[in-house]
């Protein structure tokens, strides 16, 4: 036996350290607890290693489930002492290590090969850095001769076939990369062949360009962070980023890993965090989960790292807060020390922020912006204005949510996914996430003639972006945004402006939407949003259908059913219910804008899209600016029977101008009198004047915007 | 000033008692300290009596809002000592009686006369019971001219009004009864006229028949203590007849009033608690909200009224567990005292239960049946096959509802109604609430010929009720019940029969329904299950529709839309995921046997109904049987993408004999083979013998049913 650990992520203090917290109440206590509770449970069933499977499938989630458990029973050794969980993990290596060469591989079915014990070889990743792990942990337990067996018959297969046999494929600038890099390298440490933490640190060339893990993180973010497939592949990534950098922190602390190129890590963990939700689920911008968030492992993970080697930030204690648990490591310990410490452990409340988005930041952005009512509650409102997103791009650029009172309000669809679910095609991705969910018209946006954003060509949506105009966020009763999205539709030029206002006569911030389109030629023009809830009153004149038939063939109107339709009232207003609030959508409709209510479903034979509702407000014209404000208001409760304020206070919007020089909206109800002004002109600065004049009043503000209030 | 309190409800022992529980985390200072900030939240805001508003609108909102505090905060002036609690319940009062005489009445609107507050009586009922009772804490702290104020302009024309000029509505048999008498009979107290206690307990006859509480509590439930319209009407009652049977324990010892006709109070309460699923929320049996439960504040009196009378009960410190709450009295104190020494405090478990309907408990019953899984879930089936339930009955005798993990599977629809919306009808009962909520086909039960049970008639359908057959309860692995429906439809007899199975085999319980129809024409059948989440799978051969036309155009059909129908398969099965779970219906579907899918929402131009689902299986026959099962199974978890056992294990369930004497039933699948034999026969006893030949095969029991695991 060898004399003490060498276990590849934690030392001896640290191991002292979270010990110390077995059977407390700290936020270590408790994920030592739940991880002690949840390992027994497992390793009461019997040790059963099965071959291939389905994606999804019995076999897939077993191989998973026992990466877990390696990963787990071996860290538990060290921190209770307890040889169960050593036995458990040798157990159970040696068992793979008798098995493993003779699977033989999967039958090649995607664009990932196949490895031996799953149809991709994503997931052998996974399963090595898990796997090596946990062994690192019990590795000095072992005698020779089990040592041997594990290393030669499961280890070292598995680093060649990662890096000799899909040697092509093994450094890579991509997510996946990531995976493949921290875990050829994390078993290289296990095993004692530091050679192969020079190929994943350094690429197989060995020029930190064409491959390795410094490689990857100078080239897969944007410089403020953001990753471009989105947050839900960004918490994917994020995992093996953060065991790798910790364990070259430790191990190759020449590399100053932290610190690497101006704090990439840092900044890419912080950028991640800032797109989440209040409840801290993270908006499903692309393809992506409607209930992926801040408990992912890789997240719970990343926000130890950043508190210990970034600093103390109350934001991370309040996101630690929603996560309830800790990483059970050092960086872990560092934060749940910091937990216990704190008084102000409230939910975390970030900042307004604009993330750019390409390799020098010039590709457009993502804006996320937030105000707090009065009461504490967050608004959060959403805009893309960056990239495509490759293969996993959504073609609505422009395309908003927006989220307060614990839940999400103008709905992302996310993915066409039932994830891991087994009958629904292998829990991968199915035919409907093209037909519906990436489409346009599936999004809060603008569709033009029943189309979508560059014909839902790939190529053409990566070659553009959109292109950012103003983001203000100095104030708390006034937060805006504004961008452009110039010839995603042939000859039609957007823009959309959104503020989030704060005012006494209001119990909630009043989102603001103003989507100015230009083009010389009429379209039709589709204003939708995806609401949620039951409708509780309409001002237009609507029909319900007595049949009900898609709203088009193609570009997702084939699944939508046209419910009801009509000519839309003067400042037509739409009221729902949803959860414990009501929402007022109040717009300046025109003369002949048709309003319809739709649901999705039609042409989805297998019943793999999500039956939900949207708002559509179609316009026949040439130029024209779709004015709307979404009011929150009230109280609702079923269970108590109470309801407050239903009906909202805002009344009427009016669009008073609208030119290349800026656009004046009024926005009038109970108590409510306001005048905004935004720009329209590109390139301003904070100096830069505007005047407009219109039925003899003038409007003149300096800079983005401005909102009078109470003017006559 | 009165030398001390002469609260109506709470003497000093009591006060001193409650008061020892401020600042604790007992749930009686949990109860306090929520009373205590909410309380001040509203006493922070100026003081309003407004006049008159529609129902559901500011104006009733307001009313309702200031008894609610005006009872509070007389309570928390004696229990914390405070004065500005008694000035606060002074200062409303007092402009209570400023204004009140100068509200005209309401004009009428519904059968329940309009009051000066509101504009029906039942609200000014509550008014006056709550503001009594507040009022009955500060007297004392009051001088004589002010008392004399608000007893003489506005607690005297309240009992004037009541018992006078509404004297022919006052003690009536009904729930709006209970109210009116405990609130005139605790004013009463607290004005020192003890006439209005003899005229409420005996009734303005003084008959203890006609009317008042007496004859109310004697002739509203039936022996097992159930009340005819269902838990929703019945928690609305037990407020008023706690308080007030609380009041005459203390006012009117001799009445011995909680031993009064055998218990009948303890009973009822008992009765109505043991309806609730396992959290804690009631089956929406007739009208009734989906989310009423047992922290509706009636039931939070009634469960700690229960415990102080009645003694300890493990159940309702489990009840106490979900309610988090305690009734800030007395009884509250005794229950919060029990649940402090407690160390058994989990989720209550109540046994299975039959609830006997009808003045003499044989016009039919509710029967609830629960059965634990070996995670400890409780799954929990109700059926109804007692009374229609007077107006605000559902044409629904021999419909079922199912709860598991957590949640309704099998639906009720309850009511269409938005309790209180205001913009929906004043929150009153919609048109929708007939043409759909009420219909057989809105309910898991049959529906023959696209019609309604008693053709939706009430007079025919309050003179019928369900039959019991037999009820099973004494294993833990199996419970049954089994009941009769005869001539709810013109010459077509139904008998309904349920088993909850538990196997190792399953994740969970198996529920076994056996839906046998005897008819000598032939009709058509509609075996309707209101299933909701998002279908997994389906082996029948349907077609998805390119264009929805309603199901039908009356009876509910109106409100259907025929969203995909096909030829069932043989054992025909769908499968679905709702939130964590899966379930899978497996059918022993005959040929010709359609299937559709149906969604809520055709006919519905106001957007009043909930967009719901079902499945139909569709049968032309005479006789017929209607075997299907319902397998909980897995577990999926879209925020750590997990799934497992998406498929289930039950795949065949096979009609092997049905008759006049019982029906044989087979289900197999993945290590299951169970023969099920169920009587037919009508006035069996455990005795009875019943013997079938079918197939050179010869099924024996005895008794009401048999259950046979593995037989060849």
């Amino acid at each position: 036996m060898l004399a003490t650990t060498n276990a590849v992520l934690l030392d001896q203090q640290e191991i002292t350290e979270i010990s110390a917290q077995l059977g407390t109440n700290s936020l270590m206590g408790l994920s030592l607890a739940k991880m002690i509770s949840d390992t027994q449970t497992y390793m009461a069933a019997p040790i059963e290693v099965p071959g291939h499977g389905e994606a999804g499938g019995y076999e897939h989630n077993r191989h998973k489930q026992n990466y877990q458990y390696i990963n787990q029973a071996g860290r538990l050794f060290l921190i209770t002492g307890d040889e169960q969980y050593a036995k458990f993990t040798a157990e159970i290596l040696t068992e793979y290590a008798d098995k493993y060469l003779g699977f033989g591989f999967h039958i090649q079915r995607n664009t990932n090969p196949p490895g031996r014990l799953f149809h991709q070889i994503l997931n052998e990743h996974v399963w090595l850095l898990y796997s090596s792990l946990g062994y690192s942990c019990i590795k000095h337990w072992l005698n020779d001769e089990q040592r041997q067996h594990i290393e030669s018959k499961l280890f070292q297969p598995m680093l060649n076939m990662f890096t000799v046999k899909y040697g092509h494929d093994f450094d890579r600038i991509h997510n996946h990369g990531l995976w493949a890099v921290a875990a050829v390298a994390i078993c290289g440490l296990a095993i004692d062949k530091p050679e192969y933490v020079e190929m994943s640190v350094h690429g197989l060339k060995g020029d930190d360009v064409s491959g390795g893990f410094l490689a990857q993180i100078s080239q897969l973010f944007a410089p403020s962070g953001y990753y471009m497939e989105g947050p839900y592949y960004h918490r994917y990534a994020i995992r093996p980023l953060c065991l790798f950098a910790e364990v070259l922190h430790r191990h190759r602390p020449s590399l100053n890993i932290f610190e690497y190129k101006d704090q990439v890590i840092g900044k890419t963990i912080k950028a991640l965090l800032a797109t989440a939700y209040p409840n801290g689920v993270f908006p499903a911008l692309n393809d992506a989960s409607l209930s992926m968030g801040i408990k992912d492992q890789g997240v719970v993970v990343a926000v130890s790292l950043a508190y210990k080697h970034y600093g103390h930030d109350d934001k991370l204690l309040g996101m630690a807060n929603i996560q309830q648990q800790v990483w059970i490591h050092g960086c872990g310990s560092a934060l749940s020390q910091g937990f216990e410490k704190s008084t102000n452990t409230s939910l975390p409340h970030w900042p307004s922020v604009e993330l750019n988005e390409g390799p020098n930041g010039d590709r457009g952005a993502q804006g996320f912006i937030r105000l707090q009512s009065q009461d504490g509650d967050v608004s959060q409102l959403v805009m893309n204005y960056g990239q495509h997103g490759m293969g996993h791009g959504h073609f609505d650029t422009l395309g908003i949510s927006f989220f307060n009172r614990g839940q999400e309000v103008l709905k992302e669809y996310g993915f066409g996914r039932w994830v891991n679910v087994e009958p629904k095609f292998g829990g991968r991705y199915l035919d409907e996430n093209k037909s519906y969910a990436r489409q346009t018209i599936a999004h809060n946006a603008v569709a033009v003639d029943q189309g979508c954003q560059n014909d839902f060509d790939v190529e053409t949506a990566d070659a553009k972006h959109g292109v950012p105009h103003f983001f203000e966020n100095q104030t708390k009763d006034l937060q805006a945004v504004s961008a452009f999205a110039d010839n995603f539709y042939p000859g039609v030029d957007q823009q959309r402006s959104l503020l989030l206002i704060n005012d006494d006569a209001l119990d909630a911030p009043l989102l603001l939407d103003v989507f100015r389109i230009n083009s010389e030629e009429e379209h039709s023009y589709d204003y939708a949003l995806q609401y949620q809830g039951q409708i509780i009153r309409c001002n237009s004149d609507y029909q319900m259908h007595g049949e009900l038939l898609p709203m088009g063939s193609d570009f997702g109107y084939q699944h939508l059913w046209n419910v009801a339709q009509g000519k839309a009232a003067n400042n037509s207003l739409v009221s729902w219910l949803q959860g414990n609030s009501y929402y007022s959508w109040i717009s300046a409709s025109e003369a002949n804008d048709e309003l319809f209510f739709t649901r999705v479903g039609a042409n989805d034979p297998q019943y793999n899209l999500r039956s939900e509702t949207s708002l559509i407000l179609r316009r026949q014209a040439k130029s024209t600016v779709f004015a709307n404000v979404l009011e929150t208001h009230g109280y609702f409760n079923e269970a108590v029977e109470a309801s407050t304020n239903a009906r909202g206070k805002v009344t009427e919007v009016k669009v008073i101008a609208s030119n290349e020089i800026g656009t004046v909206i009024q926005i009038l109800g109970e108590n409510i009198h306001f005048t905004v002004m935004l720009s329209n002109q590109r390139n301003i600065s904070a100096d830069t004047q505007h005047s407009i004049e219109t039925n003899q009043q003038t409007y003149c503000w300096q800079g983005s915007l401005a909102l009078e209030k109470n003017r006559g």
